[in-house]
């Protein structure tokens, strides 16, 4: 399997300051490298050992931070065109590998709760739109999540 | 203590959509009531029983939305001319009294964790600038947190 990260995705390592009354964390500002405008925010929580399988958005750019709990993320390129159609990427993601994960649009992802508590916050540029995404059952897309 | 409504703090209820793999819970769209534009999005913590005290930003909007544990947040206007000046407002918020307190610019603002573990996302219209925000100690303002 390639695993040469793919085309459009960016990792992008977030600051966390401490202090003894309680903790800042960054997520994004609007000058950040990712950002690709506003339109909601929402949280999804994932329970332990589940997977919420696999979704594409065709115009929503996902910016995904893991304020709590260990999140498994795992990205598709089935892209037509793309160098690096075909490959798949994993990134873990929780407040000890503090960092925002920005997803374009037409990528394959799926995600997995790790700890007993996990909360992901995603920062979109549009709207939620039923209508901009497709699913796929677990099955239908072959990764081995062992 | 008058306890009305401090002139241009909103309130608003969140949605929650339940699931057995994993809840999602609405934050913030852009065609929201209260949405002032978006500068930076950041996570604050505050420990039980910690007060992170008095804040008052000269021009940002503050989004507030807590999705872990229980913040109790204490406004107080001394704004010149506001109709609501001198007025307290307290509010608790948590994801069982789920919704998002917005804090216009010059309204003072302290908040106490109230659970184990408490987490506040700020929804931003500016970047983070240290300039723009003024202080005071928590004996400098006289509230009753009991």
């Amino acid at each position: 399997m390639d695993t040469k990260r793919i085309e459009g995705i960016l990792l992008t390592p977030l600051k966390q300051i401490f202090h003894p009354q309680g903790d800042v964390f960054h997520a994004m500002k609007k000058s950040d490298a990712g950002f690709a405008g506003f339109g909601e925010a929402y949280f999804s929580t994932v329970r332990q050992n589940e997977i919420k399988a696999w979704k594409k958005h065709t115009q929503m750019t996902l910016n995904l931070i893991v304020p709590l709990g260990k999140i498994r993320f795992v990205a598709w390129d089935d892209r037509e065109g793309s160098s690096t159609r075909g490959c798949f990427n994993e990134f873990v993601l929780s407040p000890q590998n503090y960092a925002r994960l920005t997803i374009p649009p037409m990528i394959w992802l799926a995600f997995e709760g790790i700890d007993d508590n996990n909360l992901l916050l995603n920062i979109a540029n549009l709207e939620h739109l039923a209508t901009e995404a497709e699913r796929k059952t677990l099955a239908e897309i072959l990764y081995q999540w062992e």
